[in-house]
C-alpha cells in the first residue's frame, strides 16, 4: 500500500497523526502542493478532486478523504479504538469529529482559504468578506468547546479520539489562519497542551 | 427513544430517508423550525448548536449530526447494510458520503442560506457573493459524478449506501437553491429516478 502524502495542510496531518496513534507505518508517495503536484498526473488519476491525502491499496483500489482513510485503518487495527466502541460510543464521536470539522476545522479553512494571499491560485474566487465571517464563527464554537471540555478530558468523552485529532489539527491550523483562541478558554488551551504534548502530535 | 425532527430541512430528512430503508419507527418530537423552535429549550438544551435532528435515547443520552444518528441505527440494526461492509466497503462509502456531502449537499447549502431572501435570520451575515462562487462548485462535481455513475449503479458501487441518501437529499435541495442539473448529465439524472422512486425517498 502507499499514501500519496502533502506535508504540512491539515488533512494529510489528520491521517499521519491518526496512523501514528495506532502505531502503523504506510510508504509514503511524497507530493509537492506548493509545487501544485496534486493537481498534476499522479494524483489525478487517483482522486479527480485532486486533493490529498490518497490511500492506494496493493490491488488498486483507491481510497480518498481523510476520514475515510482512517476508518479503514480502525477496521483492520481496532485497537487502540480511535472511532469509539459499542453503538453508543461510535455515535458519538462521530458526532464529536463532525462537530470539530464543520464547526472548527471547516470555518478556520476558510478563513485561511478566501483571506490569505498566498491561497489565491488555490481558492477560486476568493471571497474576502466569507473570510472574515467564518472567523467568529470559529471563535463562538470554541466557546461551546470550552464548557464541555470543563466535564471531560477528551473531546468525545474519556479516551482519546479521531475527534481530537481533528481538534489538534484545527487549533494549529487558527495561527497561519490569523485567529487567535482567546485567553480565557482555560479548558480548550488546557485540553490543547495535552493533545499537542502526546508524540502523534509531530506527525 | 425520541427524535426531534424538523420537517423539510436536508438534514432531518437524511435521518428519516434511512430509518425507512432500515424499517425502523422512531417517536417523533416535531419541531417547527419555520416558527425558530430549534432555537428554543427543547432543542437548545440537548444541542447547544440548536440544529436538527437530535435523538435523545431512553437513558437520556443524547446524539446530533445527522450522520452520527444514522451510524448509531446502523451499529443496533446492521441489516440492511448502508455504511457499506468489510474494512474497503465502509471506507468505499464514508468516501463518498463525504463527497456527496462536501462537493454536492454542502455548496447547495451555501448557495441557498447566502442568497435566498428567507434565510436572512439564518445565515448571519449573507455573503451573496459566496453563494453565488458554490453554483459553479456544484455543477462541477455533478459532472465528475456523470463520469463515475457510467460504471455503476449506486453512488459508492453496487449496492445502495447512505451515500445515495445524502446525494439525493442533496439534488432535491438544488430546487429552492435555484441550481439547474444540466440536461446532458444522463447518469446523474438516472441515478436520482431510481433513488427517488424507492419509498424511502418520501420520507
Amino acid at each position: 500500500m502507499k499514501l500519496f502524502d502533502g506535508g504540512r495542510a491539515p488533512n494529510p496531518r489528520r491521517v499521519r497523526v491518526f496512523l501514528a496513534e495506532k502505531g502503523i507505518e504506510v510508504p509514503v508517495a511524497p507530493v509537492d502542493m506548493a509545487a501544485m503536484e496534486h493537481r498534476g498526473p499522479d494524483v489525478s488519476s487517483r482522486n479527480p478532486l485532486q486533493r490529498l491525502p490518497v490511500l492506494e491499496l496493493d490491488d488498486g483500489t483507491v481510497l480518498c478523504e481523510s476520514i475515510a482513510i482512517c476508518r479503514y485503518f480502525e477496521e483492520i487495527q481496532p485497537e487502540p479504538a480511535l472511532f469509539g466502541r459499542g453503538a453508543v460510543g461510535k455515535a458519538l464521536v462521530e458526532m464529536w469529529q463532525r462537530r470539530m470539522e464543520l464547526n472548527l476545522l471547516f470555518p478556520v479553512a476558510q478563513a485561511f482559504r478566501h483571506i490569505h494571499p498566498a491561497m489565491k491560485g488555490w481558492e477560486v474566487p476568493q471571497v474576502p468578506d466569507w473570510g472574515e465571517a467564518n472567523k467568529p464563527k470559529a471563535i463562538e464554537f470554541l466557546r461551546l468547546l470550552d464548557k464541555e471540555l470543563r466535564e471531560r478530558e477528551f473531546i468525545a468523552g474519556d479516551d482519546y479520539s479521531v475527534a481530537d485529532i481533528t481538534g489538534l489539527v484545527a487549533l494549529d491550523f487558527m495561527k497561519p489562519a490569523r485567529i487567535a483562541v482567546p485567553e480565557e478558554l482555560a479548558n480548550v488551551l488546557r485540553w490543547h497542551r495535552a493533545i499537542a504534548a502526546r508524540p502523534s502530535a509531530a506527525a
